[in-house]
């Protein structure tokens, strides 16, 4: 399956339609700007974008059975999101072994806090609406997630996020970042939930050109790759009374 | 605090009062049951029973915000439980560092799986209404949940519970059980989940006597001290704007 | 690198020699029973047995910095591999990523013991000389070390493993087995140390001829796979006096 | 056993002989200061200090086998502990359950390293001798050892430790690092090994007077009580040959 990797890259879709500066730095919208590099990388067989505003919030059933992974981004309107949906997107990670690569703002998302269980707030602050300098530090210099990126990556202008970040301690921790503003963040998380992985990956924003990154673009197709199903999952076989193997005397 | 905990053992209480059987095993409740062990334990101020027929189905903000440890059992009757009091179990574990204990068929509980974000399914066998032999075998000898529990623990008559179970990898796995008939299963199981503790411990059934079992009932009191919130949590403020420590050039 | 794995089974080499019984299940030899399942599995470019018998033990720096993977298999005499010769393999696992396939009774041989910091120790049983019954329960259904591998795995003759076995909990438990004689076994465990992974497995003893088991092969194989390096790790500096990238005041 | 901790702080005690600005800061050596300390905290019974100086370097059976948790500062002579001693600590922790608190620069310390497996190398900048400014947050705002604790610590002078820290990823992370030069550090970490627990705690240094910063002091007294052994320990029996809990055909 790893050569044939069908990634739907969701995006909620609002705010470039709201707001002019944002509509400025991705004419195309967000998810525009990653579904165009994830299509050109290796792996990856296709690649489609589904928005808030798509039937069935571009979350039915057509559609998460037929994606290996989907990214997610979304900021404003993360309760529009139906509970039914949610429930779909979760079921499909824990079930069906899809991946999910959750994106910045995506920590509200209502997908990611049902798989964590947790609140998922942190601290944040958008300086001057520029932004200040972020380094994100490799922690796990064997992960797959950072193959191919150095030992840090800068970024001169980002929006802050900050601990402490309500999440269960993360199977593998792959980065942390320093802020100039005098934070850290646990910026790039990995965990297990059923057969599916979950990403989380904390770069990027409506209105600093972050998307255009090479090196977060790398980091991005990097974590679908390694959220993609490890294998075709039929057969699980749950909850159900089961005869003994051996004699019960 | 850790010598002032107030329990709350929350009881579905529905087989009791439906079941010939199960009343004649636990006449006044496999929550009492639990409860009087707890009450003689040390550590513990106070132990109160919860039940689904009280008002507020027995989980109104005035008993969890007066409850550092709560222990549930349920089993036909989970659907009941309303998603805005399970929202409040989950939250008070998660924002008020409340510890929850689930027995054995609680793994199916919605505030179990709301805190684990899987499905929390399993492979079960109730063998002629009698059960099978069980053994639960300690794989984590300095663990404070088996302080004064030998290396394993026997039960001649149990309810199986078997491999596949799906929930995230524990924090801490305690205890891997055997079963007669052939299967194993992880049945004491520790996560963090923000403030607040998880341990899950599966020996237990509404008509066998399990909850009379001295060890058991060992293990579930030193869960519920396990559990007890580390200190009081006055101060964690999350999820807000914050100004910069440093200067941003 | 995935296609074109380096594999060196190194493999003790003493009990084939000095018992009849060994002679006879393994007349190549354990080791070699393991190569000729390997050499044919994809992503495996080459296959090399190495042994206590040879020069440096088989543990030179140039077999070793031409291994991606090693398989160890150890019993009798674990103490004569040289405390230099552990060092190497530690550090070539640590500081070099190749991955370490620990088999059987390799859970007391000296690397494993080194990587893990613990003393390793389990119980044991050889009943009657053929072992009883053992089942591998899948605990994690979707990791690769398990990919077309059926929920369990049925071994007629083993030789009995249990708790407590003394580990770090692994960072990913696969398999966790059952014994005819009544015990649990955390039977494949995976953890990560620097830049290498370690796969342990403890199916597989000297008399019974489970490496001729075809299912217990082919998890062989994929632990060999999962362990592989994830990249070309050339760049890891590490130790050493850093300016400081912002201004210190 | 948690209300008499017997500790013993193991010291070095080079660097205060041989350097004058040691000497100054510290006039009557590191672990002088510390055990100050420590000797009015609750839970804690006694205090001694021992150097490498002493009979047997302080680390004789009697002293080990009377210690329920030891400190651990070394710099300049890691080398200079004998492989011998460096076991019977190892061995203290994984099969007696005693607890080690390893502060600052004894990341490189042989009994740290025994129980890791890794390198344990990081980066480091001592900056024009006085150090710059390092901010302690807190990550697991639930953990015991950060009880009392603010949600960072400041530290107007520090030495610079980075990442990458080649540790296995710590079972629970308590403490990240922000550095005023550019860096971030896990600067508290947690890890269980066969009986005993490993506190490791970066912060401190021989000539910026970090261990008279009380909150510095208050995590170190808190890493000691989350590190104590948390039962007496006796009956646990490994690695024998046991015969068969149920019968086999």
């Amino acid at each position: 399956m790893s050569n044939e990797l069908r990634v739907t890259v969701w995006n909620e879709g609002v705010h470039e339609k709201t707001n002019e500066r944002v509509r400025k730095v991705y004419p195309k919208g967000m998810g525009w700007q990653i579904a165009q590099y994830l299509k050109k990388q290796e792996g990856i067989k296709s690649v489609r974008i589904a928005q808030l505003e798509d039937p069935d919030q571009g979350l039915s059933d057509k559609i998460l059975n037929t994606t290996d992974v989907m990214t997610w981004w979304g900021h404003v309107a993360h309760d529009r999101v139906s509970d039914e949906n949610v429930e779909r997107v979760r079921r499909r990670v824990v079930e069906g072994g899809m991946g999910l690569v959750v994106l910045h703002s995506g920590h509200m998302s209502k997908p990611f806090r049902a798989l964590m269980g947790t609140t998922c707030m942190l601290k944040w602050r958008e300086w001057q609406g520029i932004g200040e300098k972020e380094r994100l530090w490799v922690v796990n210099p064997a992960h797959p997630i950072v193959d191919g990126v150095p030992e840090r990556i800068e970024l001169e202008r980002s929006e802050m996020y900050g601990e402490h970040f309500d999440i269960p301690q993360p199977d593998e921790q792959v980065f942390i970042s320093w802020f100039q503003g005098g934070e850290v963040f646990r910026s790039g998380c990995c965990w297990h939930r059923g057969l599916g992985k979950v990403f989380y990956f904390s770069p990027g924003h409506e209105t600093i050109p972050i998307y255009r990154n090479e090196l977060i673009l790398k980091v991005i197709a990097n974590g679908v790759r390694w959220a993609s199903p490890s294998r075709v999952l039929g057969g699980i076989k749950r909850d159900h009374f089961v005869p003994p193997l051996e004699p019960i005397g």
